[in-house]
């Protein structure tokens, strides 16, 4: 009976108690900064989504929209060859990715867990929702280093040190990686997923920006689920849309634990138009990835250490001063970039490839910061 | 090691194996339905609101939206003249509704419960997700059955009969109630929040269609959240928006373990247009207010048995024929209303109030339907 004005703890479970949120990139309410901190992409979606969309704008509001998402499910299966139930469409593939926790694994009543059943598995460092997810839903996290260089190792190397879990229930392997930008080769991804007795899951959020992906996998592997996402590549971060593509037994558990109408209406419409125009998307990437290049040659020449990247973004380790520095010198000078202050690689930051015109006020920022360095 | 083409049963857990995914309504796909089958506003948003929504589809698509969807939070907390740290806000109340089983109930390791911390409990009938939801939480069900009128027993009652679980961890009220549309006066809701020792969700889906809501329990009992919608009565199933109101330490909880972009960007928009255009929407009350007793009374002189609603449906039973008959029957003239079969008031239908020219449409098939019963 609530005489007291607080909850009750126990109330609460014991497991949400103790949770630490995720911590999204800042969204600046300064006006006028750079914005490279969470690899959004700076083109806008095609003219033509943006006016379909604004055409669905209308009385259809008011009923509910497809509960399965069916036309979009459809069109992705032959987009990419398989059968329509071997897809799932989500609120952006973070609730996928979530849902997958709550298919695959059960939550541990103990510390331990030898079965591997309640094992949640990724690499350190990946996409840092991983461990979020593993928490909330009470799984037991087996966290595995990559190689100095952020690289896999091999599963003859992971056999051989004894920490990686091949029965873990579940495994995220981002790829390409972020923040690392790292991509890992189909062949080493093959050899992992055969390697292993659970559920792998290949987010490919960034894949449009590297050279090869991963989706035949998915195809071959009765445990693999490709995650893949609107946000990024196709600028419709906005509206929430990811999906995933694996074995129909798969996604039917998905399926049977999702909220039943997940997706929102706009979200379906946008995705729907977007896939007629791919050729707008792909002279973006093309941008985008040249302009890599370029940004990468000049910071490397600035004495920035530059990982490879099959991204977005590049992770970098700046010259002559903690990254820290480098932080807060470029958002004094209105350009914003993601530095994960707690990590084991707060030596780097991670800047996303925007616009040319961006990129230049970002390097000019850079250039200044670093020929005060050299004067110092 | 994937072998198999199939993946093995024991990767997917043995509770997701089981469950009986919650049925939508139908959303046929056959043209010139009238559909009143899902408790749809017949009205679109408002102008304004729609106008809104074309002017914010520009190239912010690109981006994330507000993670907390705060400025609708804070404009929500206005609303209701509570602090802003009451409010959440959910991708359609249906996500809030399953949040609330993760965070405030135990996984039941064993088929009872009697400290009631696994404990999921509910009217029969109420909204038929509530068993989906417990079911997919791995939680205990505690199904009790209204008063043969379908009123809410007395505490004193519910003390003497013993069904009830004073201390479940989670109690779900649909009030009014669906499908019965029935409303339960503040005075019975206050008196079951004070006798009970966990959570109660008052699930106010269809309040703006009746005399009274709750909201004030939500501010006087530290153990309630209020569930509201802008689907029904704003005209947005579309975009799925939803939230709750209650106690701050309740709400971080749900905060804690939701995705971390839940809610998409147009659905933000598109609510907080909303709440500057409210007369609007009353106006739109009114005139379903005012069909639904036109219609009920139509209905009662064909010798249906007619429920006292207090939302935009009617609970009936029609005189004759059995319901399926009756349904079957609409539905070849074009009428599209809920019968549900499988259930304990499957000689009743739901019959959603929708416009003028709707339910004249009804009205007609249904007195096509009530002189051939009587000429046979």
């Amino acid at each position: 009976m609530p005489k007291s004005k607080y909850p009750k703890s126990d109330w609460i479970r014991p497991l949400v108690r103790d949770l630490h949120p995720y911590t999204p990139g800042e969204q600046p309410k300064v006006k006028g900064l750079v914005k490279l901190n969470t690899n959004e992409n700076p083109y806008p979606p095609s003219p033509k989504v943006l006016k379909s969309v604004r055409d669905a704008v209308d009385g259809r509001f008011r009923l509910y929209p497809n509960p399965t998402a069916q036309q979009l499910r459809d069109k992705l299966a032959d987009l990419h060859g398989v059968d329509r139930d071997r897809v799932i469409v989500g609120n952006g593939s973070d609730e996928l990715l979530a849902l997958a926790t709550r298919a695959f694994v059960e939550p541990a009543s103990k510390r331990k867990d030898a079965s591997g059943r309640s094992v949640v598995q990724y690499w350190v460092p990946s996409y840092s929702l991983y461990p979020v997810l593993s928490d909330i839903h009470g799984a037991i996290r087996n966290e595995v280093p990559l190689k100095p260089d952020f690289g896999m190792p091999s599963v003859a190397k992971l056999k051989s040190e004894g920490k990686w879990h091949f029965k873990a229930a579940l495994t995220y392997v981002t790829t390409p990686n972020a923040p690392t930008g790292r991509g890992y080769s189909n062949k080493e991804l093959r050899a992992l997923c055969r390697a292993q007795d659970g559920i792998v899951i290949l987010d490919e959020a960034y894949v449009d920006f590297a050279e090869e992906n991963a989706m035949s996998l998915a195809a071959e592997f009765p445990n693999v689920l490709i995650s893949r996402t609107f946000s990024k590549a196709y600028s419709l971060c906005f509206q929430r849309m990811g999906y995933f593509v694996g074995h129909p037994h798969l996604i039917r558990a998905l399926d049977s634990i999702r909220d039943s109408y997940n997706v929102n209406g706009i979200g379906q419409v946008a995705a729907l138009e977007t896939l007629k125009h791919r050729s707008y998307y792909r002279a973006n990437f093309k941008k985008i990835i040249r302009l890599r290049t370029e940004v990468g040659s000049e910071l490397e020449q600035l004495g920035f250490d530059v990982l490879p990247s099959q991204t977005n973004f590049l992770f970098v380790k700046p010259p002559g001063a903690e990254a820290a520095k480098w932080y807060e010198g470029l958002r004094k000078k209105k350009i914003l970039v993601r530095w994960f202050s707690s990590s084991a690689f707060k030596d780097r930051l991670r800047i996303t490839i925007g616009s040319a015109e961006e990129m230049d006020q970002c390097m000019d920022a850079i250039r200044s910061l670093a020929k005060k360095l050299s004067d110092w």
